[in-house]
């Protein structure tokens, strides 16, 4: 079996991600509402017979009913469950089993969920293909599919554009899925964060690591609000991870910012009142650097955009909201391969697994994720997830949790069979995935040595690899 | 564009509710169930495509059962947001933002809110047809138009028809677009209120003023229960609101009650218990003016209504819930033209403006409308409604909040541009629409003079007209 | 009117059971998903036009899911309520009448509701077949439907199989309808329950005097954690009830156990944690009696059964989730009666009326059932449910609640007309259903003497029969 789940904006290319926005305008053109034409306004008669589950634990209207006029639009079927009040979540079910269950029920699933990494943990147990609605903090790609495709229609090309990011950026799982996508894209990527709500460090870390972002210093250009600024590479590119960033490009801000993405306060995911949030408003917008900015929001919005702004032509934030139900539409399409007899192919590879190392252990033996909120730590998913670590980058040592994406940079290794564990905080041996079953990861040499591990003699040979 | 929205039973004609009830006359014969002649029990394929969106934030199972299904038997499809806690409205995002957004998602809205005026606020931020599912203590106009539908179906003529409405008059939005229907039909409408449920004074005044009912006294009926009697005009008709009436008429009571339409007690608005709250049952029933009557009620009862009587050949309410289907598929059909190819025209005209001169300002800046419960009360919609108000009537002056129809005969007109108010508290002279942007309404002279006006000189002449 | 309704697995009969699994097995070959086998991954379109709504009064995700999907696959529609907090029932109105007015809505209701027998009270008011998506802790028939079509797709015939049945026997609603399918059969039964979840007393007398179970002492067979063992008669029939038992047939159970099937612990339904909740798991499957045994469970677990068996051959319990939908597709086919094209006629006799003579007497007058949880007993019902008994046997006497099924063993009967009641605890002399009415039902003498009635003087002839 073949699945293709999309639980990261990155479990599609560059090139799928294009063929999403070449879709999406076809549906748009051919199944327009005259007197909108933002707005899908009928529908086709591919997906007859074709069933899509939203199963949400958290609350939603956009999003669930997008997904649902999306499958309706394409002549499908919708089904769901909206209240985790009401789900078998409320019984102590857990996710995996749900996931495994209803996917007997629908054709594709789409997952919204409190905790990180829930889609991740959802697609290892589903017969159909997962789509992440949006899990915790961590992504919410298809979000991320409608913004990009909403550049696009408003012409502006992704490569060099300036691109603002304003409020929680820390929260904001929209935000983490956008800013990826924009350093694969090109674009140059300015940080407005409220205060306390700034860029995770693990996703600064993979910007300018794995996206070749280069960070310019504040003294490069003039914007007080501006938290940093990541300029990207050349040829940026998803398969080019990890190579040696291309850094001749030259900062051009003269040309202003084309784009301000606005987010919202999220006060289910933040105890304390948003104080000083920044909002966008006439008054931001006046600086001539914003002259020809477009703004987006993913929305809902509460107080962070003024409704001012509404009838400003740089708005853009009801278009992009139109656009979800197409780009939806598309890719639940190439997901399915419901347009085959129009010539367009489903996604040809399937999930793809990553490439790094891949640590394997079963949850309260060892090392587990430092994110307290991940899906690993959800008591009722104890049974059905597992410790599990990619090995990013082996000097210094990086870890990085399968589920949420989350690092960690510091960790033990110890080898099972000779119960010896490196004493070097940074580990400079590491197995090979076909070793990699033989070895353990811990916290720290305490945990390791509480396991009855002891350390390894120095003047003995490495023994991975 | 040219929009049709449904918010109030006032927002149709008299030709357009026949034309509603033709239409469902037509899908009633032609698919409903063999075994129950009430009940729609196939479908049809004329909605192929379409898709209707219930968005409630109250409870209710019927009326958004009703709306899909009716929208199923045309052949559409139907999604929603059945629970106010797991909606965007849970993460504090405005109905005015909701509306715009889901109107990408669906060809028509059904809207379900406890404020008072949200149907109306919610038209004016759509780009699709909104439909009235009931909104605070206001309007419940398709309910009104299956309550009138089944009394033609009994065939019971609704000119001079002798019909008793009970219960709780104050709260029951039901009854609000009921009476206003039955005066423009030229029904004779009774009231039965429960105690301290009496029908609120400005539904009365339209009754009286825009209607041309014409209030009975006491002694010239027989009746302990009855509170008022309203004897309608000859023609009474929507386009003459405010012509002299027409008294010629005498009180015929004698040939008994026609209709009584029952209402429950509405716990979720009142706070205390419904002591001596009016209870209809076989007892009730046994006078000789209510041997030929029809009992209705728009369900659910709790205890008002017996359960003895649904055997009575006299109970005609579960009919009246059976007709909620073919009305809803009539009114769906004709506000959307999906019935064209038979012949079925699409309501010509579209939103109707009312001709009232609108003053139309800031929320926050003068007068508010005196109905707490209306919807530009709600902190959610503060930047999307403002305070405006049609002016009904010069003399006495007596304005009409745009949203709630909520009346306020005091107030003070002040002109901006003279920077003076009308001492007159009885105003005499009020602008047209192209001047009323130059005038803003107050509460009274204080505010008035808080906001830096005087009071105009009695011997200048008036500024308006 | 001859409808339809399934609220008990015992509403079926053997025949008509058999016929359900002949259907579903023709859609699962149609329609099956080619990637996994036991999955439907297309859609017919026989039930165009259709559409089931589902009223759920207690969480579930899987059940009511897996009817939409039902539907769906069909080709018809679904719509329906979720969640009680937003329903009717929020504003207090009846079961009885929101099907009453749900009928109009849809072809097929299936209902959940937390009250035992609430679906045999549905299906007095319903104009539409009900299907009964579980009653309290009464039965849930669709469940069984799957566990045993699940058995026969195993290759298990049920005659003379073992099964045993582990967890919570006495709240769990899925386990007795199962039973009962398993006895009429002809399975043998072993029960295994946790401790104070036995088997409730009124489900073993069924299993002993109605479907002709033989309970095999405990010396007869060694097994510590089985509590009791029922063989059955060698022709059991439902036809057959209350027939002499066939006792000639000998316990084999050398053969070991073929079915394990395991319960959750419902944290709804008690209060006080499962202590000792038998878990099922490894360890457990060891013993050689087990070793061809499938292990069977309805979902969702929560800890009784161990996530490491889900690779076990033996393991069954997602395949039997799987064909929820196959079946549930086949029973809403034939009581809609919509594949008669392919030969597959509708179930042919209307909803079965028991033959055992009906006392019907009001609520409040009389004895009242005996179960705290049948739905004669909610609130909202009191004007809809009466105090309706089968009398099931004259020696010992003997009632069962028409509703809710649980029994009563000690009561008065008295005549309304000599205004007597039989001081013989034990009555000798019952009427037939035509003088049924001249009778009422008391739990004791004092009740009865408190109603007015006085002791039959003994030297008189029984009034009765």
């Amino acid at each position: 079996m073949n699945l293709r789940h999309v639980t990261s904006i990155n479990d599609l290319d560059n090139d799928e991600i294009e063929q999403v926005f070449a879709l999406a305008d076809r549906y748009l053109d051919k199944l327009k509402d005259a007197d909108h034409p933002h707005r899908i306004g009928t529908s086709m008669d591919i997906a007859d017979g074709s069933i899509l589950a939203s199963l949400f634990y958290e609350p939603s209207t956009r999003t669930r009913l997008s997904f649902e006029a999306a499958m309706i639009r394409l002549g499908g079927k919708a089904i769901g469950s909206a209240d985790p009040a009401t789900s078998s979540a409320a019984k102590g079910e857990s996710l995996a089993d749900t996931v495994r269950v209803a996917s007997n029920y629908a054709d594709v699933l789409v997952i919204r969920h409190p905790r990180d990494g829930a889609a991740k943990l959802a697609a290892e147990y589903a017969d159909v293909p997962i789509i992440n609605g949006g899990d915790g903090a961590h992504e919410h790609p298809t979000q991320t599919l409608c913004d990009l495709f909403t550049l696009r229609r408003e012409n502006k090309q992704l490569k060099n554009l300036n691109v603002a990011v304003s409020g929680d950026l820390k929260g904001s799982r929209t935000i983490h899925s956008f800013v990826y996508a924009l350093a694969r894209f090109g674009a140059n990527i300015m940080l407005m964060p409220a205060k306390g709500m700034e860029l995770p460090p693990h996703v600064d870390w993979r910007l300018r690591n794995e996206y070749r972002c280069r960070a310019v210093p504040k003294e490069r250009y003039d914007n007080a609000a501006m938290d940093a600024l990541y300029v990207t590479a050349k040829q940026p590119h998803q398969l080019s991870l990890m190579a040696p960033p291309d850094f001749e490009r030259t900062v051009k801000l003269k040309k202003g910012v084309d784009v301000v993405y606005v987010t919202r306060f999220q006060k289910e995911r933040w105890t304390e009142q948003g104080q000083d949030y920044p909002k966008v408003d006439a008054n931001f917008l006046k600086a001539a650097k914003y002259r020809k900015t477009s703004v987006l929001h993913p929305l809902p919005r509460v107080g962070e955009l003024d409704a001012s702004l509404d009838h400003d032509r740089r708005a853009v934030y009801f278009r992009q909201a139109a656009y979800g139900v197409p780009i939806r539409m598309a890719l639940i399409s190439l997901l399915l391969d419901l347009d085959k007899r129009n010539g367009w192919k489903k996604f040809e590879r399937g999930f793809v697994e990553s490439t790094h190392v891949l640590f394997d252990q079963p949850i309260d033996a060892g090392i587990e994720c430092i994110n307290s909120n991940c899906i690993v730590h959800d008591k009722l998913e104890h049974d059905y997830a597992r410790s599990r670590f990619h090995l990013i980058e082996a000097e210094p040592p990086r870890l990085r949790c399968f589920y949420c994406e989350r690092d960690i940079d510091s960790f033990i290794i110890a080898n099972r069979k000779t119960r010896h564990y490196e004493t070097n905080a940074s580990a400079r041996n590491f197995p090979n995935q076909k070793r990699a079953k033989d070895f353990v990861l811990f916290a720290d040499a305490r945990e390791a040595e509480k396991a009855g591990y002891t350390p390894r003699m120095s003047n003995r040979k490495t023994a991975a690899r």
